[in-house]
């Protein structure tokens, strides 16, 4: 396979993560003899220095021409006290959603055996723990119209959406379900919101077309409780896109394996694919940043090309990388570490 | 001191848990020499029943006119199902924080040593754990214009704050952050919605008048996190209506308190107490529901009358049953345990 990726980089660690996530896909592309033709675009604070925004209309030229794109993360310290500042990093990744039809941003949560012990929750909640959250990233509040009246003095945001937005994403979550343990749970506040209605009614009714497919309705309140006490009762979850902000943060820190976690943003032409930590300022160019999740962020990108044995073996090199103790100082309890660079080459030659 | 309290208990398991919580008053009320009117009225499903709506007026002239009110529970399975009938208890409770003005939800999480075990969470990530969310909830997106257009297949939910809204909740705030240990967190999501920005702006200008209070200000996904990492990192936190719901259920199952929790909604004028469980359709009328969460909430509607040794006396009581295990069965471990009722009633005899 001939596949052109978009290699957005990013800030702080990012540029480290991705060479290592590079490294072993070519691995990948060697053995499994396919092209791949890597295309470095700006992003995020790092175009803001270059060319004055988060996400330059190269970029999205390149993105949007591309067959995937693999990102590293953004953000910058000097724009973390300033949320209101006309430009800042995050502005980018909205637009680059918005822009790229990004719709279903995917989200696993799975454990590690030999990382079990470095989660928050006891053991015996968390073994076993494999979900999926979809989170629907093109629309809701963070798309509404949103402004100011009266001076100032009154500010609001207009929380938006179609039956169209809902049945596309609810769409993958059916279909996600259907090749997992058949169970889906539409997470809304429908005892509050009339979007949340609009979501429940929509799911409701196109059930009958997945027959196969049990699913619950959980209030957003309740999720984030069941979330901490019983992670593993959950398989797939479908929410709008500020609840899954938040939840599916929550329960990135529940496995203990949360600097492993990788994700995908869907739309429908072109797939983005980046781990859920973010750029880690403060590690910036040490060689001590975790390349995992980048690097498991490369295997659902092969995968969602339907190139599943390609991602098994980074699944498994990166299995036998934990087991072998061959792993960044983040997860070495005070023993052995490798640098960030030594962890990618070793995956990258044990593919 | 002359008190005139209204009492709506409310479904299921509320009517047995505020008989409790009354005993226990009265007989502060005793030692103490206060006076106190109870004023029972009807709410919930109870309400449906006896008068097609969950919030009747004759309820709400009750309310007005009383110095506090103690509330049980409201929520019955018939209901749940159908998020969109037109009548339903929930509508109840929000038409009551409205027109009773109940701007702050009090919402504290705090551990009991016994009960250290019951948490999801490791004992050493919990142990200390003593926070306070205060949730605005009179306005935000719960109350903000919300409908449908396009023949129903757009919906929408409008978030809409004020400055002098976010003003008196932050002002509660810092001044409970003055009597606690002076750090105080803003949690909202000011990178993307512009009531943050207003939330955040406003607090920030607030800051000079409590030079001594530490303000933080954290992105809502991030608390979410962190609340599960390092809840004792914690002390005050204010937020938003809709924030404030799903970090408070989240907060509240990290303590293994859980069955415990008390909480306080509080206005202009007048106050409501109420445990945060729920109604607990299944345990109704069997004596087991545990009491001590809407005893706890009497004893916090106690300290807001200023009778503070009359609050200390409720939670002595409570730690004493607690230490001699006189608990209801979600507490006994499977050791002996005591029904509703007697647990009130060692309760009253030991104030
Ligand atoms: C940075 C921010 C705008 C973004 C979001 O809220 O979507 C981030 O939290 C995320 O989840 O990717
Ligand atoms: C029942 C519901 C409307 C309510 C809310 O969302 O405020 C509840 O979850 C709560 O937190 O009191």
């Amino acid at each position: 396979m001939k596949l052109n990726i978009a290699l957005l980089a990013g800030d702080g660690i990012g540029p480290e993560v991705i060479d290592q996530a590079v490294k072993v896909s070519d691995a990948i592309a060697k053995k499994f003899n396919h092209k791949i033709n890597w295309k470095p675009a700006l992003t995020g604070a790092a175009a803001i220095d270059a060319v004055g925004e988060p996400y330059p209309d190269e970029t999205h030229k390149i993105c949007a021409s591309s067959d995937a794109v693999l990102f590293g993360a953004i953000g910058h310290p000097r724009f973390d006290n300033d949320p209101s500042a006309k430009v800042r990093p995050e502005q980018g990744l909205l637009k680059m959603r918005k822009k790229l039809g990004l719709f279903a941003n995917v989200r696993p949560t799975f454990t590690f055996s030999s990382l079990l012990d470095k989660s928050p929750l006891k053991r015996e909640r968390i073994e076993g723990t494999d979900l999926v959250f979809l989170r629907e990233l093109t629309g809701g509040i963070y798309f509404g119209e949103k402004g100011r009246r009266d001076e100032g003095e009154t500010a609001f945001d207009n929380c938006v959406y179609t039956r169209a937005e809902v049945q596309r994403l609810a769409k993958k979550g059916f279909e996600l379900a259907m090749t997992r343990s058949k169970k889906l749970c539409c997470v809304d506040k429908a005892n509050v919101l009339e979007t949340s209605r609009l979501w429940r009614e929509t799911v409701q009714a196109m059930e009958k077309e997945y027959p196969e497919v049990v699913v619950s309705y959980e209030f957003v309140d309740a999720v984030a409780m069941r979330l901490v006490q019983w992670p593993n009762s959950y398989d797939v979850l479908i929410t709008e896109n500020l609840f899954g902000d938040i939840l599916t943060d929550e329960a990135s820190v529940i496995s203990g394996s949360m600097g492993l976690m990788p994700s995908a943003s869907l739309g429908a032409d072109i797939g983005l694919f980046e781990p859920i930590h973010g750029s880690y300022p403060q590690a910036t160019g040490l060689n001590i940043a975790n390349p995992m999740a980048t690097i498991l962020s490369a295997a659902m990108m092969f995968e969602n090309f339907g190139l599943q044995k390609e991602g098994k073996a980074i699944r498994d090199a990166v299995n036998n990388a934990l087991n072998k103790g061959i792993v960044t100082e983040d997860l070495a309890d005070g023993g052995k570490s490798y640098g960030t660079k030594e962890v990618g080459d070793w995956l990258a030659e044990h593919i």
